[in-house]
């Protein structure tokens, strides 16, 4: 397939255009940039990005089957991206699996992947974010995105979603400190799951007591579920709903500087080099009473100058 | 008193100038960068710095105040750096309070200051990090950083010890979260205070536990103490003179990597900022489709380039 057929056939939302560009993009094929360059201008279609994080055995992968259920009885087609060593989808392999969901399988409304996570908590690698590109410039109307949280990793997932919920259960050790993690960055939602189990009452309780210190306007909503019951899956979905509906006017800008620190930050690390002498010589006068460390980086960042103004298109830099 | 004597002074170790140049630095006054270029160029002195971080309620306080007795009786002088908003020593005020420990007012071996932490969990300000240089150069035998840990924070202050004891205590929730970023961030000494408390037992077995799936060479020391009754403070100084022995072939190198860290750092936000337009219509590349974010950053990270070679002095800029 020529990447020129291939982008058309994505555009057109042939399924195996969208395998074929994730596995390009994986194995950093030639026509990566091309594919990627691409996806990164369709991502703006309305697609609602909803992250699920929560501490292994809390019961999300059961929760996201329920729903992918949900939303493709109602004809949504959905994409999932689970971000997490330890999900069932990849069956102990962590890279590159393509995978069904048992009851999902030939669904040709649901596309499942899993990507090893960057670090054990959480961090999204560069493969799911292109991965998530690749999905949002494809089409879904849902994609779930599901990762392990463990009290600080989820910070990072948070950047890439419309809607975060935060996975609870009884009897899950790291809960409570999850729950104050996720209070302190705003998950959206905070899902009790396995509310039939004992505990389940106490932590309610807990949690409701937490929520109730925040003000109104940036109190998470609380929402009980079993999922292997398929019970509290309504309320779910109308809290999903209503996280999204809330975040319309900052999805935008937040896309956006999303990119903007992308690029800052993918800059700096050529910049820590370039300077690496320059830094070192200032380290010297701080030592010899010279310099404080202000007063050099005050130098340092002073000395920077930009070159001619960027020309007009990428391809030059590829020669 | 004049700069020029004030460093004299200060040189002298008379305690009034290390005071003095305390009031100068926090009150920004016109003396500051020279009494805070003095300050790191006389900052590497065999000076050992001891970090006790914990919860509050874990005995931090009455921890210090054993060590200090304990290092006075060895003859050794002793500054203390409190980073705690709820540190006792404060008696509530958060900024600026010179202030004694009961039983060591009046002992000029003692130096005693605390700062507000910025932020609520136990990052270290600029004032508090300009203090510990002057403590640094005025030549304490000891300095004592008593921070607030509360599960991630005390990375920050990790930095700037030689030694870093965590301190937990039965009985007080967040501490086997504090324990298990302890482990993660490499403590070199658990200190298990109020010992002779019920649930010191199972806190016990539960740290152990813990610390035994390192790797030896990796693994923190525990020590039992019951602070309020004196009881395993030699266990204690041992851990710390055994951490501060093994700590000498790296210190000096990580002191350094730490002050080029504060040279780049202090640089960069003035890049974001000079590169802010670049930066947008970067942005606007990737949304066109013309470029992937990655190839923006590697756009932007090479167009740094940098001025003339430094001049000999600071004196220049400051004109």
């Amino acid at each position: 397939m020529k990447a020129g057929d291939l982008l058309e056939r994505f555009q057109a939302h042939d399924w195996r255009a969208l395998a074929r560009a994730i596995t390009i993009v994986e194995n950093d094929g030639q026509e990566k940039p091309l594919v990627m360059r691409a996806a990164y201008r369709d991502a703006g279609k309305d697609c609602m990005v909803v992250g699920l994080t929560g501490a292994g055995g809390a019961g999300k992968s059961t929760l996201v089957d329920c729903l992918i259920s949900a939303y493709r009885e109602e004809g949504a087609t959905v994409g999932v991206l689970a971000v997490d060593p330890s999900s069932p989808y990849t069956g102990g392999a962590l890279l590159g699996d393509r995978l069904r969901m048992g009851r999902h399988s030939g669904d040709p409304g649901v596309f499942i992947r899993s990507f090893a996570s960057r670090g054990e908590l959480g961090g999204i690698s560069q493969g799911a974010k292109d991965a998530l590109y690749l999905y949002k410039a494809f089409g879904f109307d849902v994609i779930l995105l599901e990762s392990l949280g463990a009290g600080q990793g989820e910070t990072e997932i948070r950047n890439f979603t419309d809607v975060t919920a935060v996975v609870l259960a009884p009897g899950n050790g790291d809960d409570i400190q999850l729950a104050k993690a996720g209070i302190q960055e705003i998950a959206d939602i905070f899902v009790l799951n396995k509310m039939d189990r004992p505990g389940a009452g106490s932590l309610h309780l807990q949690l409701s007591a937490m929520l109730d210190l925040l003000p109104a306007e940036r109190r998470p909503m609380l929402v009980r579920t079993a999922a292997s019951k398929g019970r509290g899956i309504e309320e779910l979905l109308s809290a999903i709903e209503s996280a999204y509906a809330r975040s319309e006017g900052t999805r935008g800008a937040r896309e956006r500087a999303r990119i903007e620190d992308e690029i800052f930050s993918g800059a700096l690390s050529r910049w820590k080099e370039a300077v690496k002498g320059q830094v070192a010589r200032l380290a010297d006068r701080v030592s010899a009473g010279e310099l404080t460390p202000q007063e050099a980086a005050a130098l340092l960042g002073g000395q920077i100058r930009l070159g001619e103004p960027f020309g007009g298109g990428a391809d030059e830099e590829e020669r």
